[in-house]
């Protein structure tokens, strides 16, 4: 008897969430658009579309724009569009060296943003996260006197997170391991605390760089939208990736999918932290690029904050330093090679380059395709020259902050109806 | 604006052809079962049910099975389930040494099976494809008398097929280059051949392979069911493999998705067909092996077949020959490099040895476990003893063969109305 899974019934009220998410997510995404023009392209008719407009007005998802609708056909209506006074998704991240919280609008737009310097390494969680709510209760504030109400938070770490979780399973450079956020972030919070009652999220940064190229990324040219298959490659203190297919993270049975900084390169390699030999991380890890371009771990320290090493790095390689030239060019070697395993097994349209690698690809970028070409040859596309496209991403290291931000927006998207006034209002 | 996909529509049509699908596949994977049952287990109302059995049954997709259903209540009906005499699968499998075809009934069991020895290494897809049309012919007829018609044919091939079409990219050891074997199987066809309208995928051996796993694996006690994430290797004269993720293949952006036997085990390794360096292949495929194990071209030749080779090496090594023991271990150990890379990427809960390597497990397994827990620590589930699970398939070299019937009697259970009688009976 084949195993053939069982399906799941479509109820008259599954229907009807479902289309008021399609409702909402057509004026999110092509707005301003009449009702006839919602109607139109999600196949509904104008009279079934209607009352879900009506329940999305009332919720505050959608506005009226006052500017009448140019179809001349029927009662004439305004235009819809996303409320800019709504729901906001609030990111967080938690970086080695930083912190960083902002606001994003059902528009996208980015609404609040501050980020503070930290030194989380090998750090607790419990002051690392009371900072952090310091920053939160600073955006919280700033969106609530805009008129805009929190639907979610989502955290990036840079770690491995256990799916559907929000416990930080392993993050080694922050040195945390079982680290469960949720108490820490909410124990501040007595009832009617900013994030009582707050869908809360934890996700690695990875994930949410490259969910941020998903709806954020293209550069108009090479890349007219984001691609719905590719490989994210970011590096900051560790390197991590991420694998988009058709459209959706490919989180993982546990949620540790990703975990390329730890790909064996050269297998007989050096001995690395994880327990292995010869990873990606050991030749195009920050820490292994800069001991091998000359600087001192005393030199590095003297550039803290995020970013500070990648720029350090790329002034080095731009002032013609031969020792962080070589450096930067074996790293895209051991990337190129690592990524050629990932590209063989994953036949992705693309491979970006987000974190301190977009910074650093005039000097990674020559070596890494060198490889990646050479060891994908057998599954090589000859109409496009063989190889898959190497892209470099715009949004550098801001990606997992806004991720973060439109994830803990996505909820909203997905099923409107969800998203509640909170039992008390921001104070402060 | 972030670039949110806009969704399909809802028409009433394709609930209604969702519905009869759901109707199907319950009663396919848990019949026989009432009306009552299935509307139980569909979420639907007993009177939405009973058109759609009844449109599936003039369909001939279910019979009432004669037996009263058990329910006292309404009007007494037989169970329902899915027929014996309806719609089969075609699997076709082109191996580098030989050619197979059978036929699968939706109740899932094998109704003709034929197979033959050939020499297709470097061969031309002509004189293979009117080979196998013959067998294909057998095989009709055989199901034809017992009141079966072919829904549908899938062909498993030794190489990268383009996503969606039917054209073999490229088959290395075939020697086959861009071949669309559409017109090749369909040639011998003037209207009234028939293979004349069925529906033809041509798919690679790995991604059926794991097909079957996904539909036909698990062995009861560890494998409970078959696991919805792994990643299924397979080796006969090359490497291959699938990824399956929430049980569905991922196929990559070209169709061009698991490629691991060119995965870079040892970058500064020998040279590689692929124009790569130290790929996989070159120390666990079935070639690399033979000379490792001491055995010459001239002896592997004595052995064709398919799983000749396999058995030959798995006869020498039971038989403690060091050569042929330690080529085994050292084809586990890069295995297992390749493997970790795949793991530390995708977090997958299982990885599964299938072809020729379950046969081969005993020698191959202890070095290949090793290297794969020694290179996952870090996302290694301690509640698990560290690493995914390695399991080995139950189905043998017959795999791809049965995957390949099994898809191509997927799109009746996808869409049971597209199923529709061949223009023409099969005559003989
Ligand atoms: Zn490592
Ligand atoms: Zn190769």
């Amino acid at each position: 008897m084949p195993a053939i899974p069982t399906p799941t019934p479509d109820t008259q009220q599954a229907i009807r969430r479902r289309n008021l998410a399609r409702v909402l997510r057509t004026v999110a995404a092509q707005g301003p658009l009449s009702r006839a023009a919602v109607a139109g392209r999600i196949g509904l008719t104008r009279a079934g579309v209607a009352p879900l407009v009506e329940e999305l007005l009332r919720a505050g998802l959608l506005v009226e724009t006052g500017r009448a609708a140019p179809s001349g056909r029927g009662r004439p209506g305004s235009e819809l569009a996303v409320s800019a006074h709504g729901p906001a998704g609030l990111g967080a991240e938690i970086g080695v060296d930083h912190l960083a919280v902002c606001a994003v609008d059902l528009r996208g737009r980015v609404r609040a943003r501050v980020a503070a310097d930290a030194a989380n390494r090998q750090s607790e969680p419990g002051p690392v996260l009371r900072r952090l709510s310091a920053l939160l209760a600073e955006v919280i504030a700033r969106i609530g006197a805009e008129g805009l109400r929190p639907a979610g938070l989502a955290v990036a770490v840079p770690g491995l997170v256990a799916r559907g979780s929000t416990t930080v399973v392993h993050a080694p450079n922050l040195g945390w391991r079982a680290a469960d956020l949720a108490p820490g972030l909410v124990s501040v919070a007595a009832p009617g605390h900013i994030l009582d009652g707050l869908p809360l999220t934890v996700e690695n940064e990875a994930n949410l760089g490259a969910l941020a190229e998903l709806r954020l990324g293209g550069d108009g040219a090479e890349l007219p939208g984001p691609p719905p298959d590719f490989v994210h490659v970011s590096a900051e203190v560790g390197i991590g990736a991420a694998v988009v297919v058709d459209g959706r993270l490919l989180r993982g049975a546990r949620g540790f999918a990703g975990e390329l900084g730890h790909v064996p390169v050269y297998p007989d390699g050096r001995r690395c932290e994880c327990g292995g030999r010869g990873c990606l991380e050991l030749y195009a890890g920050e820490q292994a690029v800069l001991r091998a371009g000359g600087i001192t771990p005393e030199g590095a320290a003297a550039h803290p904050g995020p970013g500070a090493r990648a720029a350090l790095l790329a002034r080095r390689a731009a002032d013609g330093d031969a020792a962080t030239v070589r450096a930067l060019g074996e790293a895209g070697t051991a990337l190129g090679i690592a990524l050629a395993g990932a590209v063989n097994l994953l036949d992705p349209q693309a491979v970006v380059l987000g974190g301190a690698l977009a910074e650093l690809a005039p000097w990674v970028l020559p070596s890494l395709e060198r490889e990646l070409a050479l060891r994908t040859a057998v599954a090589a596309d000859p109409s496009r020259g063989g190889g898959p496209r190497v892209a470099v991403s715009r949004l550098g290291a801001d990606g997992p902050l806004l991720g973060a931000a439109h994830a803990a927006l996505q909820a909203v998207l997905d099923d409107p109806l969800d998203f509640r006034a909170p039992a008390h209002s921001p104070r402060g």
